[in-house]
């Protein structure tokens, strides 16, 4: 059977990158889509007209599909919507989904629309608002997450819709490819991994932060002010869990805690500043051990994703 | 190849019932091995006399192997320990690990040992002192939990040893299964699938809310104070959350947090209180929807599992 994200995303590769504000720029995105799959540029704050020139240059970097990631909580959400408007990228997929309603004024557009759900509720609503599929994203993924893993939250969505879905969450290689289909996913997506793609621009010293990190790197903070992030464990991660009690000592604001928060992704992805900087990451940044091309990233997953498939039938063997 | 846990435990299917304080008694562990599984004692803060008695009980319920499980900050832990040595059970799975010395003795008599990890330290620390095998268990599990996802801790603890890996959490039917062998596991641990068997002596509204129960179902409290654990969200757990703060804000220990948990188990799994106890759940409870025999569970996970995996060659197809 044809695969259908290959076939919807007109993509090589059912493995998406996922979007990574201040990470997943028009040079990585290009790689990615080079490389098979679909790179997709993270909009985070942008203003509008730096967004509209992300998608220029991808387009000269590429010939092929790539998307745009956008977070629908962003201040900057309604600009950025006009302006992919008018731009029309291949794809849209969407973060901290608020409302649904956006998604048939894209696809009249021709963009295709994947939502990011952490619910079963939200996969359901994507799909009656004419989404094209969902991206399933379990806790263990970097950056803002919900609640639920990907070992559960990918069956469960995939039984409750007839969508496509594509798996993220705790994936950097092909055993949890495998994994993921053998889950009911069609297609990945994996965000860790291409953060230290040799073509991300992030600074180098994220990079080799990566790249050490072991099965205890992450942490999950502002969980109590409601909207838990994950990244690698640093100074900045230890000071947001002082700030955090003091929120619930009622010392402190929501307000205050997003504020200094405030340009702390940018300072680490971009300037360096690994202490003090957020670095967001997901769990799986322990299996992340080296710098390659985008490209190689992707034939790498493919070849290890297709070796474990062959071996399954005789490696599960239930009975004595 | 041949299965090395069913070698290693003499068992027919490579499943185990994850051992369930006031929930997998001697009739459940016994029910779970007559089904070709290893079913578990959970010996919890039982007396060890009564430890004792259970696992007489289990031996005149099945003529097939069968476990015990300790948690070794149980205060009872010692004398549970000595009764087991003269027991001598087939197997013994150890959780909340607190040191790895208790092996080699428990190995003198004959008996198999099986520490649950929650990170690759002491997976690592478990092979060096001779265990057996290793169960590596997600966060998505229910009860006590560590901080690292099924779909990242198996790759990584079965990269990291030499020992079969048994992965727990997020596991309830035959997809997942399937999943966890592609991560490199060689057998499975459930427990909420297991809550629910025909043979499980919990209160039947226990069982009603696990087959209610969705996506969103559980919470993780007393995080904060050091020691998460995983339940169905009810009064208790919305208690559980007014307690940390306090405990946050300096207005009650981690003593007093302890105390008001002490006996709520019991409460709701025994005597059916399911809104002021507590049902200690695994996420994959959102899985579970009906009340079955345990040997039916154990030949329904089996059969799926190998569809399956039969199946996986042809849909991992990774190419246009």
């Amino acid at each position: 059977m044809p695969n259908r994200i290959c076939d919807l995303l007109e993509i090589e590769h059912p493995i998406l990158q996922g979007g990574m504000t201040w990470v997943s720029d028009a040079v990585l995105a290009a790689a990615v889509s080079n490389g098979g799959g679909l790179g997709i540029i993270g909009a985070g704050a942008m203003p509008a007209e730096m967004l509209r020139e992300e998608v220029q240059r991808a387009r000269e970097l590429t010939d092929r599909p790539f998307g745009v990631n956008m977070i629908m909580i962003n201040p900057e959400f309604e600009k950025q919507a006009a302006v992919l408007m008018e731009e029309k990228p291949p794809v849209v997929t969407l973060g901290a989904v608020t409302s649904t309603s956006i998604i048939p004024a894209f696809k009249e557009q021709g963009v295709k629309v994947l939502p990011v759900v952490a619910a079963v509720a939200m996969a359901r609503r994507a799909e009656q608002h004419g989404a094209d599929a969902v991206i399933a994203e379990g806790e263990e993924a970097g950056g803002h997450i919900g609640g639920t893993s990907t070992m559960v939250l990918t069956p469960l969505v995939s039984r409750a819709i007839g969508l496509p879905v594509i798996a993220a969450g705790g994936i950097a290689d092909g055993a949890a490819v495998v994994a993921a289909f053998a889950l009911g996913a069609e297609g990945v997506q994996m965000g860790t991994r291409f953060v230290v793609a040799e073509e991300s621009t992030v600074h180098q010293e994220v990079k080799n932060k990566f790249i050490k990190a072991g099965d205890r790197a992450t942490v999950v903070t502002a969980r109590t002010v409601g909207y838990p992030v994950r990244a690698l464990k640093n100074k900045l991660a230890n000071l947001y869990e002082k700030w955090e009690k003091d929120f619930i000592a009622g010392k402190c604001t929501v307000e205050d805690i997003e504020n200094l928060g405030l340009g702390k992704l940018r300072e680490a992805m971009r300037e360096g500043n690994v202490r003090d900087g957020s670095m967001m990451a997901g769990q799986c940044v322990a299996l992340v051990d080296k710098i390659q091309p985008a490209a190689e990233i992707i034939a790498e997953v493919v070849a290890e994703a297709e070796a474990v498939a062959a071996a399954i039938p005789d490696r599960v063997d239930l009975h004595r």
